[in-house]
């Protein structure tokens, strides 16, 4: 069993489709690794082992009548909390449950249900997606799988996602990205992670934090994965088998631009030539390279450090649909709500106005390339108790999201 | 020639293709109207007869082709000076020249000149399109052609455009509408306004005004001519001739939703009865007839004397692309732009949540019914002079924009 979950999705699709192998049989091995390492690990605020065999009963019922419900039936799936799932409690890494407004599926669940996948429970994470360091005062904060002596930062906020993807429960962990949230955990457990382009997926069903930048996104073990899972979503390519066939098999004449100085001068442990290493390997492969400035990013990241538009615009959320839920609000998150207080309207409009026009900037940008190369963390996985108080903390939280807050 | 300016826009479109008219013709025409009563209207800011003259001979030249380059091919078109149009300046209607960028064709624009249009000019409009009643400082305030004794208003911010169907220079003419832009003047000047759906023409190569609400629409002297004109510009129809045989041509079981007392009480003049009339002779041709409460347009409304979010939005672009426009803005406007600088972001995205929880509530009332309809403006156009000062101004024009601004 351990094997066949380390073969891709689109191995595993075959596999199912082919009746060769069976979707109860993935979320029983599914459920043995939780039951092996979620103990320590905990990824899950709703561990949900009945309904995930219910689901994999489904998809195997209708494999055997000859349904193809889609790519994605019978495959073990983690959802972070932030999502609305039908059947399921909302939390949003909050102490208190959410009206039942917020348990309504939006199009992206909406869309996983549809084809029969197995949801093996809702993952944790940070209060109301708001930090990137995967702590959480209320449950406390999740473990990373690869230390397991120190309590290093899984990344945040999808905090629970990668780790089930690394303790083997899920296959795809749905997470959302508004400034970090499913690139830096994905990073910082060894997994691929992919924010979806603003506006691509709904994010009707989901708790917003920014609805400037809130974006939903996956976590796969590997970057075909992702491709597989990100057809069989996305509303605007076709099957995800076909996808596959149209993803090309080599990196011949791809156009990397290789990102200026400022995403790699601070990079710590290595991780700098383990990055550069990667794209050397791929311009062997017949990659271009191109030097390719992006001060863009700069202004962005300014931004982000005067206060962004991510406070104000949870604080207006809250003030509006969960004013109770302010009282308890983690204690690192209550500073910045409260200072969003002073902010004037003519300030919010010039940071909004400003990332507007880095934006339209950097877009020109990918005339001349296809892709950018950067570090995605700059640091390895910090231990928890390093920082303490809001103040250390938030610039922890500034360091690690350093590369992926202008994206 | 006055004949042919009287047939629908379809009717001239067939004629033209059939080289049984002539684009020349039809702009010697709309000159000869403007150059009659031109002089006392000034619809017009930049009147520019010898370009239209051009535009009809390379319409008339690709008809003589056998190229049919759109359905609006050599029909006599006016410009509200919010749009860039390439070879023209972009005031925006105020005093000073706006840099180059603002000049660069938007895709509504593109998509006119492409298909070869006549342009007869740019309209006049209230300064940055901020306000109803057609009042402009720097270039005076634009008559409404049905009182030839008192200046009377004739709806804004697109204050030309009206005119300029009225005058007979122009058989269609393109508008923004952020609140009531289109619509106020189409109304005050008995023509046909239609403010496009938020997000389906884009509103790139327009100066905004309020990036929540900004959209472009267009001024026509009948519906037909509307969904004509709509259907030539729009990215998401088919071709204009096939798209007209496709409207209904009986309004039989059409549902109408009758809008609540809110929208009729105040109304001057006999407008009620008129509009009443109108109803009842459509439901005498078997449209259907329901009483629609619609309690979102009162908290919209609130919202809007609130102080809304316009003055705000427009203040940021100013101040990070106009600064030195905020010097010469119109009095009556100055202080709400002025105002907004107290305004928190807090309270700022509060409104904005208001009016998308409106938005989305006013939504489902459409299950049930086609279309709502109200008075547009209950009041008839009213003499400039009335009132003078800020405050008495936007008295009145929360009075003639209270049935506009909810949508």
């Amino acid at each position: 069993m351990t094997d066949t979950l380390s073969l891709s999705l689109a191995e595993i699709a075959v596999l199912l489709g082919e009746g060769k192998l069976k979707a109860r049989h993935l979320v029983e091995a599914a459920i043995a690794n939780h039951e092996r390492f979620g103990g320590k690990l905990m990824a899950y605020s709703q561990w949900a082992p009945a309904h995930a065999r219910q689901c994999a009963d489904a998809a195997d019922a209708a494999f055997a009548a000859g349904s193809r419900a889609g790519p994605l039936q019978g495959i073990p799936t983690s959802i972070k909390d932030l999502f609305a799932v039908s059947g399921f409690a909302t939390f949003a890494g909050s102490p208190k449950r959410l009206p039942a407004k917020f348990e309504i599926d939006g199009p992206v669940v909406a869309a996983l249900r549809r084809q029969l996948a197995s949801v093996m429970g809702k993952t944790h994470m940070v209060e109301f997606a708001f930090g990137g360091s995967g702590q959480n005062a209320h449950y406390g904060s999740r473990y990373n799988p690869w230390d397991a002596k120190a309590h290093r930062s899984p990344g945040g906020s999808s905090s629970g996602a990668g780790v089930s993807l690394c303790e083997g429960s899920a296959l795809l962990a749905f997470g959302s990205d508004t400034a970090a949230s499913v690139r830096l955990p994905a990073a910082m457990t060894g997994n691929a992670g992919l924010k979806i382009t603003k506006e691509r997926w709904s994010t009707e069903g989901i708790v917003p934090l920014s609805f400037t930048f809130d974006t939903s996104g996956i976590l796969t073990r590997s970057m075909a994965d992702a491709a597989f899972a990100f057809a069989a979503i996305d509303p605007y390519l076709g099957d995800s088998f076909a996808f596959m066939r149209r993803v090309p098999t080599s990196v011949d004449g791809i156009r990397i631009g290789l990102a200026d100085s400022w995403f790699w001068d601070d990079c710590e442990n290595g991780i700098a030539d383990v990055v550069r290493a990667a794209i050397e390997k791929l311009t062997r492969a017949g990659a271009v390279l191109k030097e390719m400035p992006l001060p863009e990013a700069r202004e962005a990241y300014a931004v982000f450090c005067e206060g962004g538009v991510s406070a104000i615009e949870l604080r207006a959320f809250l003030d509006r649909e969960l004013p109770d839920w302010l009282a308890t609000i983690d204690p690192v998150n209550a500073p910045a709500l409260k200072n969003a207080e002073n902010l004037s309207a003519r300030e919010y409009l010039s940071r909004r106005l400003r990332l507007q026009a880095a934006t339209q900037s950097a877009a020109t940008r990918f005339d001349d390339i296809d892709v950018i190369a950067t570090p995605t963390v700059m640091f390895t996985p910090h231990v928890l108790a390093e920082e303490t108080g809001a103040e250390k903390f938030w610039a922890r939280n500034r360091k690690i999201v350093h590369n992926l807050v202008p994206a």
